[in-house]
């Protein structure tokens, strides 16, 4: 019988063991997409305590909270940090099987050095422990950043943003690069109007463009996409229900424009046609400045109007939808390649059940330009654990090259979530290994030691065009 | 290697058998959902024959049997109850990997001792010793209820049904709970006119209430439902394709209502309004009486026209289906949710690939009133298998809290089924144990087998109402 | 650890391994579906090199080499042959988990002898002495298929094909079956109205029938259909995005046939009412005559417009589709059901999510005639490998009868593809084998070896009414 979360966490047979212990565990950390915010950064943030770093702003420790019968007050509202994070600790011993249950302590272990189980009997000392770690200077964010061994981050950031935080990391000499990341999302929202025009105003102050058409609308896009190359961006992001690639002409467009631009409702097709055309613009922005364009598909946000009213979004209201993808995807993908306007291109997905549809999808678009230019991105949010995670590269596998996988990501808001990358890569080595003992692969230890640091660290480092 | 069926079945590892003999098998059933007939409880009826028991209204056999060559006459038709058993006994050793060569086995074994494999050359021999042991009072279905440790059964019945044979099992003392459960699916068939008008009718009867509006219909169904109440019901089932959430007004509801019940036939938008409004009105009941609602999605029923005119309903020719859920499912539950509305609710899936779909839906509607207010059920029907099982809860293990499952219940009409509890008991603990093996969970008995008892037994005791 | 693909290779178990030695192995092929040349067999064939016969038509390689960062040159392009196999070698080790990393191995050991794997550094060695022996008389076509003891081949036919090469093959007395297979997507293709009528014209021709009428249309497809027949033929196949099951008369049916062959453009419910007329009277004709009918459902196909218009068709731009196919194809089959037209069908399934879908329909009319009249049909294109045949067996094992199963097909355009056969039978026995080492069936190797040469060979051998 193994030990819960010993040194071989994951790692099931010696070839996975040796594949992880030798290859995998000393790759840097390439994390090409997170929600790390770039003040926090900047400022060198220290956590007051483990709630503070820890439970808020995390919606899926309050999912699992609210499942336990936690009442939201001890999640969202205004119970204090320690009743928080007891109310956290009766929850976990329940959660076993979720990721969650290993996360936890991973975290503990590899930041705090903790080996005990969170339960309500240890989480006293728990709390204390770590809390006196948390203040000390060896716990200040970038030092939590050094202790993961990262080597560059890209963080999430609205087109609007000034960007003034990751110039003022630069400017102080930070070891790690921390890139800002293009996630226009807000400019596509014209389904609720009043938003939208009021994001438009704050963009056309960003940009110092008078926005009264369509086309200077793009104009001020542009130049935000400027500004964000010329700060190191190379990555944009789009979170969206299902793919666009409504039919439009450009007269069209500018009608759609005028028409929610001077505050009226626009019709559900001229929603979907205006969305299409911008995601056509974003796409040859990217492509242009050879930038690697991110979709993140298939999630169907904020389902309880009730806990919205009272919490707001990215809450844990949010789940796997069943959108039609492989035509619009299709569709949406062609329209770019046919004009030689694709970007490198990588699709997320949110429903396990599509996983093969995303692979064949990126297989229809490889040209031979660069190796896996098309990407099938790592098990995504609701996914990012070790059966998801066995399922995208499986798929991936079966259906393209594992080889030239960029590998893991963590998506996350927190510093500590660093241990998401040692989790794929066990369960990387695993897989491997498994494989070797089977004989269904060979047993060439440089080989495979190889495809390892590649998928951990290099393909990534390659794939995306940093200067 | 391990002998077929020996008393570890399905436990692969030292601690999945600790977990079942220790923990699993000694707890008693609480079938929270099945089609066993009151009526024959109450009688104690004695079954014949093994054909009878086993065969008769078994349409998964009739499925297995029609696949391997066997004519219609020997499913459902006048063959005698010996020559059925015989093509049945013919069709098990083609069953092998299909869950009905294990229930088959297993309810040998379990009920009649009898370890032998059912094949031509053993079924005489199988169905004598089998008939002469149901021929005997100790197998009357009282006592084979008794012989299978059952706490509490729930029966299916609809709104119009006098529940006398419930009251009659009451009042004679039998020891084990039997208790009805509402199933108002007829209520909501308004595309088919002249049925439900006959039905209206009964059910006016049946509430001694004139049902000349949808208020009255909504009076008539609210008097059936407090009498379901009165005689201990606390969950309600819908059998769905899909979820139905239109839109509609009470305004146009009882125009709907007028127009079908003068006897005209409905618009296909006037039958799904009429259907998300019901389905709001019978959650606002259940929500008011503390009761937990139960949806069956995703069946489609009868696909052979052929079969069904000349067998009828339920005679194995429903299949899987692939309609959109999330969507339409999230908006019901959010509209009775948001108007604080939403009783305890279980959501059981038939198509597999959506098991990530419920599983994440509930999260979304989870309030820390109760741990787990929000159900995903137990693998269905065709999933009702150990692959069908282990992915049910792999899913709610990955994305809810398994700890917090209620667990499984027979969804039969033979009094021999209880042994799929045993079937998902062993399925449970193996799961745990392989993970404890791999030192993926803690090697932590006290913590396991609690869980494991809970999710037997303790979960559905303490989260149904029942007095 | 085992050793990479050595005798046992995906035999877990010593089950697993007497079962593929005793029993699979000696068994012939019976390849009912594959895309292989019949003139090529005609004129037995002698391939030049190694590219000629491994990657010209391969769009599997093809698509594996673009991901590669390959340029098209070397792919569909005029490299030399030499060029484009090193291109192909510096690819393999990079596909390794992919399917065509044990395809490639298992090829070059059964049919070269060769054990070494594929490399730049292995790559001429390789070439060399694989192209000395395709250069000897023992590597002409038909010994290629003697080597791999294949006993029936039916290939891919249209309508209007002389077969004149299935003529010469059968009068030259090779003792291998070549029979065709009636394909006749192009007579449904009346969304392209110029080709279509071009079509319709050689039909014409071919049938020496003037078609001018949808009469004339059917009576000149029937001619076709007896001529096939004539040469052997009992199968027919159909490659569809999904089922088509749309209501129509025999009257609309006329106009529209009438409207098209005016070389009018026809709207998008006409193309859906014709191609559900022909999809029945397809049915009706293959029922009337024994065949059995094959529908591949699920692909969309050339989605890169750019490579399309460079490449042409099958050139590996497709991909798994998610079309709704629950309802469509239960209505498609009940038409044929009801009227008592419904022939032996083979439904084949192209995304993985769907698998328990199609294993359940098939359910649904199975009527008792023959054993498995409607088959579930094995892993098919992306879902060709261990992976998607294991999914495809167990979802068949679960709800349906594997013991009834036809079994495997290469579906290729290779003559090198007979490995595949060999790839499905390890991975049956695998199963089994664990099945039987875990004590869920049991250890009755008379009846499992049965059971495996069945699958293998003598279900297909009795299914399909050969003569």
């Amino acid at each position: 019988m193994k030990k819960f979360m010993d040194e071989n966490f994951l790692l099931q047979t010696e070839t996975a063991q040796k594949l992880y212990h030798e290859h995998a565990a000393k790759m840097p950390i390439f994390d090409y997409h997170c929600h790390l915010s770039p003040k926090e950064v900047a400022e060198d943030k220290q956590f007051e305590n483990m709630a503070q770093i820890w439970l808020a702003g995390d919606h899926y420790k309050w999912r699992a909270m609210r499942t336990n019968g936690v009442e939201e007050n001890y999640c969202t509202g205004d119970a204090s940090d320690w009743d928080k994070f007891q109310k956290w600790a009766e929850t976990v011993p329940q959660a076993i099987r979720n990721p969650l249950y290993h996360w936890t302590h991973l975290e503990l272990k590899k930041f705090f050095g903790i080996e005990k189980l969170l339960s309500p009997e240890t989480a006293e000392e728990i709390w204390e422990e770590c809390n006196a770690k948390l203040n000390t200077p060896e716990y200040s964010c970038r030092n939590i950043i050094r202790m993961a061994n990262v080597h560059t981050i890209c963080t999430t950031d609205d087109p609007i943003d000034s960007l003034e935080y990751h110039q003022a990391i630069k400017a102080d000499g930070f070891e790690v690069n921390v890139l800002p990341a293009w996630r226009p999302d807000k400019a596509t929202m014209v389904d609720r109007v009043e938003l939208w025009n009021e994001y438009v105003d704050q963009l056309a102050d960003a940009a110092n463009v008078e926005i009264d058409s369509f086309d200077a609308f793009l104009v001020a896009i542009e130049k935000r996409h400027q500004f964000f190359h010329d700060n190191g961006c190379r990555l944009s992001d789009h979170g969206l229900e299902t793919a666009y690639a409504e039919d439009y002409t450009i007269a069209e467009i500018n009608l759609i424009f005028d028409k929610v631009r001077s505050g009226l409702e626009l019709s559900e097709p001229e929603i979907l046609k205006f969305r299409s055309c911008m995601l056509y613009e974003f796409g040859v922005m990217d492509h242009a400045k050879g930038w690697t364009q991110q979709f993140h598909f298939g999630v169907i946000r904020n389902n309880s109007t009730r806990l919205f009213n009272q919490v707001g979004v990215d809450a844990g209201f949010d789940s796997i939808g069943d959108f039609p993808i492989a035509q619009p995807l299709a569709k949406m993908l062609d329209r770019l390649d046919s004009n030689n306007q694709l970007a490198q291109t990588i699709l997320y997905n949110i429903n396990p059940s599509d996983n093969e549809i995303y692979a064949t999808m990126t297989g229809n678009f490889q040209d031979g330009s660069v190796a896996a230019k098309m990407q099938f991105g790592s098990g995504w949010w609701f996914l990012d654990q070790k059966d998801g995670m066995e399922k995208q590269m499986n798929a991936l596998s079966n259906l393209g090259l594992l080889s030239r996988f960029v590998g893991m990501l963590t998506d996350s808001r927190s510093f500590l979530s660093y241990t998401r990358h040692e989790y794929f890569r066990r369960t990387l080595c695993n897989l491997l290994g498994n494989d070797v003992e089977n004989g269904e692969i060979p047993n060439d230890m440089e080989l495979l030691g190889q495809m390892v640091e590649n998928i951990c660290f290099y393909n990534a480092k390659e794939y995306f065009n940093f200067k």
